[in-house]
C-alpha cells in the first residue's frame, strides 16, 4: 500500500444528497481509506443557510457559506447541489484550480456539459457524474467503459422514479394520474411543484445524458424531443394492459439512419410509450428505474435499481468519489469524454417507430375500408385491428349512433407520415373521435 | 485528440471468443481507435493449430503457433484461450514484459487471481476481467468502481447460462433433468462433457471473483461451497412451481458475522435455491444471466444479459481493450486489486438461510406434533406447514399405508442446525422419506 498524504474533499450542497454523502464519508472513513490507499478528509460542506434542517447527522463546524475559498482548499470537489448557477461557475473554479469534481447534476451536464468537459480535458483533471443517471444504477461506467468496444443501437430507460410510480399506480391500481400523483406527493415521490418530473425535462436531460455517452456525440438537451405523461388517461392504460402492454415513460436514444441524407445520426426523445408485457422494462414497478440497451455484439443488457432516493444516489457519488482519489494517488489524468463520433442531432420527423392508436368510429359497414384507406394512402402500413362495438350509453359523449372502438397497431412508420395519417383520421366522416395515439417500443 | 502510435494488440487463442474478437477489432478499427486517441493494431492471433476452424473470418496471415515471439512484441495482450497452463505462464510473461493484459478466463482467476494481481501491481501494469464474469454484462465494473464507496451485503448472481437453460425447461416446460440436458447439449448451451456447468465448477470460480471484488478480500475457488444441479428433479421443481417458487442454481456471495468469534467474515456458495416468482432473478429466462447485488446505501441493483457466446463476451473483451487502451495513450498505471479487508473465508457451515423441507410422512394422528418437535429440539424455527394427501396408488414407491406430504418453511437457521435436523427426520418413524431440502434465497 501507498503511503500518501490524505485528500481534501469539499461537499458542495448539503440537500437530500449531501447530507448522506457528508454522513457516509465520515462513518466509512477507515474502509475508504483502505480501498483508495489514502485518507479521504472531508474539509467541509458549503450550504446556503447554516440553520437550514438536514436528513442527515453532519457535524455544523464543517458547514460553511463560503463555497469559493472551500473550494480552492480541496482536492476533490462534490456538487451536489443541483441548479445551473452557481453550480456551473463553482465547477469551473473546481476544474482550473486543479481539483477533481464529481457531480450528480444532470441538469448541468445536459446544459453545460461539453465545455466542462473540455476544461477538464485542458487541465487534466477528472470529472465524474454516475449520479447524474439512474440514482445508484451504475449506467455512466457501462456505457464509457465497458461498451466502449461495442456499438449502441438502441437505449430504452426508465429514468424517472416519479413518473414510474404514477404510471405503475394507474397500470396496477387503476387510478387516475390526478389520483396516482396526489398519491405520489404525499409519499414524497413528487415534488410540490412536478412539473420537471411529469412534463418529461428530468427525464430529457438524462437522456441527453445517456445519448451522448452511447453515441460518442454531444447531444445538447435542447436535441431532445420531449412529451410528458399529463395526457395519458386511465382509460389508455386500462386499454394497453388488455392488449398485452404497460404504458411507461420511455427515454429512448437511437442510433439511426437518417431518411434524408441516408447518413447515420441518432436521435433521443422522451414520450410515453406501450410496451408489452413480457419485456424486462415492463417488470419495473414503482419509482424505480432500469436501462435498457441494445449493442451491436452485447445483445440486450438491462440494469435495474433504485433511481433517486439521497443514500441511493449518495452510493454512486462515493463510488465516483473512490475512482477519482484512487487515480489522485496512483497518478494519470481521468479519462477524457469521447466525442469523436460527431452524428448529427436527427429531428423527431426522422424516427421510424410502431404506432397504437385508438379510434371511436361510427358502426356502420365500409368504415373499415374508409379507414385503412387513409392509412396506405399516407404510406402506414397497418399490423392488427381490434374492433369492440360500445354502448351509447356508457360511451358519454355522442349517443346519437351506435358507435365503434377500433384499435389499429402500424408497422414502422416515420413521425411525419404518423402525423399526417392521425390528421387526415380526425378528419374523417367516419371517425368520431381520434382517442390516443402511443408509440409502441421494444416488440 | 492526442497524436499517438499505433498499439500492438496480440491475441492468445482463436476458439468462438477469440475469433470474434479478432474479427470485431479488425472490423471497427477506425471507430475504436477514434475512441482512444490511437490505432489499435492487432499484430497477431496465437494458436495451437494453424489449421482448426474458426467460428469468424480471420486472416490466415495473423495466426501463429509463437505466443511467446507475439507476446514480447505486444502492447496489449487479450487472453482468450482458457485452462490455467500455459495461460498462467503467458500472462505472467505478458505483465513482466511491460505488456497490459486482458483476459475472459475465470478457472485461471479464481485459481491464481491473487499473485497475477501482484505482479501487475509490481510492475504497474493493467489486468482488465470484465469478460470472465457475465458474459457481456458490465458487472466486475460497477462492483470495482461504481460500488467502491458503498459496503456490499450480499450478491445472488445466476452466472451459468446452461444450468440456467436447463432449470427453465424444467420449470417452463416440465421436463427431467436428462431432456433438458439433452436438449442443451443438442443447441450447444451445453458442452459435449457438461460436468464443469452442471456440477457448479464454473459457477464457484465466478462466485470466487465476485466474492472477491464485493467483499475487498482474496476469496480462492477452494473457499466456495460448491453443489451442482443434478440432484434437482421434476417434482421439487414442479412442487416449487406450486408453492410460488422458481428453482435457480446461484452463486451467493455474503458478507456476514461469523457466529464463532462475532467477526465479520464472508461467505462464498453454490447450489440450487428456491427463490419467489416475484423476484427480479425469478425473470431470467434461457441461458442469460443476472447478477443481483444488495449494498448498504444502493439498495437492490440488477445487471442482467448474455452471460456467454462468443461476440456477446468479444464485446466485454474489447470494453476492456479501449479501457487499457485509453490509460496507454494518457498514462498512469491501472487500478490494482483491491483486497485492504481481508476478511475470513466463512465454512458453510455458518451461513443462515431459510430452507423448504419436504417429507412423505405416515398419514395419522399426531405426526405433524412428532414433526414439530424434531425441529425445535435443534433449534430450527417453522415458519410455515403445507399438508397434502397422497394417493397410495400414486406414490408408487410404498403403497402399505395412506401416506401425506408435508412442505415446511423454515425461518433463518445455520447449515449445521439443519443438516442435524435433516438426519433425525430420516430417522423419525413417523418419516417415510426425506423428498427434498432446498435452500429458499431472495426472500
Amino acid at each position: 500500500m501507498i503511503e500518501y498524504r490524505n485528500l481534501r474533499i469539499a461537499v458542495l450542497g448539503a440537500g437530500s444528497v449531501g447530507a448522506q454523502v457528508a454522513a457516509l464519508l465520515l462513518q466509512h472513513a477507515d474502509e475508504l481509506a483502505g480501498r483508495v490507499g489514502a485518507g479521504l478528509e472531508l474539509v467541509g460542506i458549503a450550504v446556503r443557510d447554516l440553520d437550514a434542517p438536514r436528513t442527515a447527522d453532519i457535524p455544523r463546524e464543517l458547514l460553511t457559506t463560503d463555497a469559493r475559498s472551500l473550494i480552492l482548499g480541496a482536492d476533490i470537489v462534490i456538487e451536489v447541489m443541483g441548479g445551473l448557477e452557481p453550480a456551473r461557475e463553482y465547477l469551473e473554479l473546481a476544474l482550473t484550480s486543479g481539483a477533481d469534481v464529481i457531480t450528480a447534476n444532470k441538469a448541468l451536464l445536459a446544459t453545460h456539459g461539453p465545455e466542462l468537459f473540455a476544461i477538464a480535458e485542458q487541465v487534466g483533471a477528472q470529472l465524474y457524474y454516475e449520479a447524474a443517471v439512474g440514482g445508484a444504477i451504475p449506467i455512466i461506467r457501462p456505457l464509457r467503459d465497458s461498451l466502449a468496444g461495442d456499438r449502441v443501437h438502441r437505449i430504452l430507460g426508465i429514468v424517472n422514479g416519479t413518473t414510474n410510480y404514477i404510471l405503475d399506480r394507474m397500470d396496477q391500481g387503476g387510478d387516475s394520474l390526478e389520483q396516482a400523483l396526489a398519491v405520489a406527493t404525499e409519499l414524497g415521490y413528487a415534488e410540490a411543484d412536478p412539473t420537471a418530473d411529469i412534463e418529461g425535462f428530468d427525464a430529457a436531460q438524462k437522456a441527453a445524458i445517456l445519448a451522448s455517452l452511447a453515441f460518442h456525440t454531444a447531444v445538447p438537451v435542447d436535441g431532445v424531443h420531449r412529451e410528458g405523461i399529463t395526457g395519458v388517461t386511465r382509460e389508455q392504460v386500462a386499454a394497453a394492459q388488455r392488449s398485452g402492454f404497460v404504458v411507461k415513460l420511455l427515454a429512448v436514444c437511437e442510433r439511426l439512419v437518417d431518411p434524408e441524407t441516408g447518413a447515420d445520426g441518432v436521435s433521443a426523445r422522451v414520450h410515453p410509450a406501450l410496451i408489452p408485457t413480457t419485456h424486462p422494462l415492463a417488470a419495473v414497478h414503482g419509482a424505480n428505474n432500469a436501462v435498457f440497451v441494445e449493442a451491436e455484439a452485447a445483445g440486450s443488457l438491462m440494469f435495474y435499481g433504485a433511481g433517486a432516493g439521497g443514500v441511493q444516489t449518495a452510493s454512486a457519488v462515493l463510488g465516483d468519489l473512490v475512482s477519482a482519489a484512487r487515480r489522485h494517488v496512483v497518478g494519470g489524468p481521468g479519462v477524457a469524454e469521447s466525442t469523436h463520433a460527431d452524428l448529427p442531432i436527427l429531428p423527431i420527423t426522422s424516427v421510424t417507430t410502431r404506432y397504437q392508436i385508438t379510434l371511436s368510429v361510427l358502426d356502420r359497414p365500409g368504415v373499415l375500408a374508409q379507414i385503412a384507406s387513409v392509412f396506405s394512402e399516407h404510406d402506414v402500413s397497418v399490423e392488427a385491428v381490434q374492433q369492440s362495438v360500445v354502448d351509447p350509453a356508457a360511451d358519454g359523449q355522442d349517443g346519437n349512433a351506435p358507435g365503434a372502438t377500433l384499435v389499429i397497431g402500424t408497422h414502422r412508420a416515420t413521425e411525419a407520415a404518423l402525423a399526417a395519417t392521425v390528421a387526415a383520421l380526425a378528419d374523417s366522416p367516419v371517425v368520431a373521435r381520434v382517442d390516443s395515439v402511443l408509440r409502441v417500443e421494444g416488440l
